[in-house]
């Protein structure tokens, strides 16, 4: 099967969960917009071809199969993959942890847009100060000592006991809040040495790490959802 | 089998999209922090139970099975309540549909609370008045137009071409909206048919009406997700 993910070409953004998913298994597939540009995106959006009509992208096409939602994108491609656990129950455990992280990488982006996805972050930077503020001590932690505790249950070293798809996405987490608030991650370390261990053991699984340093890898920028604006994080 | 529902007492919220699905089919469930007040839900979010480990309400409680997220819900709900089509593909495209109603509460959320959740609406009241403007512009018009559009492709009745907790996730909204943006939906009326007739059509299906008669359905407030604070509404 090769797969054809649909994403924005210039950012990693919400596409950069699927696609580690992808990069991780070894996976055939192929990333349309850098390849036709983002109008293959729109065409779909705007309702151009049969089917399951996707609100935003990622959109995933597999066959004749397309597929929206990031979490659902990868509790489709689990399987596939080997990226998931055999068993319902902890399939759908598994499922509500990319949902938990989807609802967090929300709240990050609303930090830098508290006021429209369709303005500058220029626009409202007073807001995205106070919003920031509030992430940086109350929302962020408490996710992330949240996931902290499912690594915890989950052994010490994965969410689910093993490798899986949530691994990968609890990496890019980190991964994107190392780059964009270093202070506050700097701040918060000490509580958070499960994640700081499974993050640098991802970046060591051999595809990731050769994906991480191939042009494949968009790096982290100030369009996407992980942003870095020093006045955003802990002051110095 | 008795299901169990952990939300929070006072409001209709999140926990609302799962009681509609439960109420709808006759289910057998106990509304558990009505019973025994919201610390049943604490005790849960603070570890003290083993097992899957919710971050926040919903969560719904099966025999031993502990499942969180409003969408992971449904889709675990869907078949034994017979709210879902067989069907891998259409499951998968029902939940795409849920998570995307997810996102559009959230933003609704957000509209009145685009600072911090943990503060009061009047501590962020003119940030809100910019982010809902921004909301009922742009924002709201977008989703309500793809749900349009995507009752279109069901076949005018249908998210799915048949009944199913899309709908009812999609009378929430459309309830939650009216209630909230009265002036809005006004003026948005006349461009969504189908999805005004579906709302009214799911008004009327026995248990649901016996339902929204009832002291089980908690009013609309200004402590829950869709609040009525005409300055955030279209101009008068």
């Amino acid at each position: 099967m090769r797969y054809e993910l649909y994403y924005w070409s210039g950012i990693q953004g919400r596409g950069e969960f699927v696609r580690l998913a992808l990069e991780d298994a070894g996976a055939d597939y192929v990333d349309v917009a850098r390849e036709e540009g983002d109008d293959a995106i729109v065409r779909y959006l705007d309702g151009a071809h049969e089917g399951a009509l996707p609100f935003a992208p990622p959109f995933l096409k597999a066959g004749r199969l397309v597929i929206a939602q990031t979490a659902n994108i990868l509790q489709y491609l689990g399987p596939p993959l080997s990226l998931l656990p055999q068993g319902t129950s902890v399939r759908r455990y598994a499922h509500q942890l990319q949902l938990t992280i989807a609802d967090l990488v929300a709240e990050v982006h609303d930090a830098h847009h508290p006021i429209a996805s369709g303005l500058y972050y220029e626009d409202q930077r007073e807001e995205a100060r106070r919003r920031a503020g509030d992430l940086r001590t109350q929302r962020l932690p408490k996710f992330l000592h949240y996931f902290e505790q499912v690594l915890e249950r989950g052994g010490g070293r994965h969410a689910l006991r093993r490798h899986s798809c949530v691994d990968l996405s609890l990496f890019q987490l980190m991964s994107g809040l190392n780059y964009a608030f270093p202070r506050m991650m700097q701040r918060l370390h000490a509580g958070l040495p499960l994640l700081h261990a499974l993050h640098a053991n991802v970046t060591q699984r051999p595809r990731i790490a050769a994906y991480l340093a191939s042009t494949r890898r968009v790096p982290f920028n100030e369009s996407g959802i992980f942003r870095h604006y020093p006045e955003l994080d802990d002051p110095a």
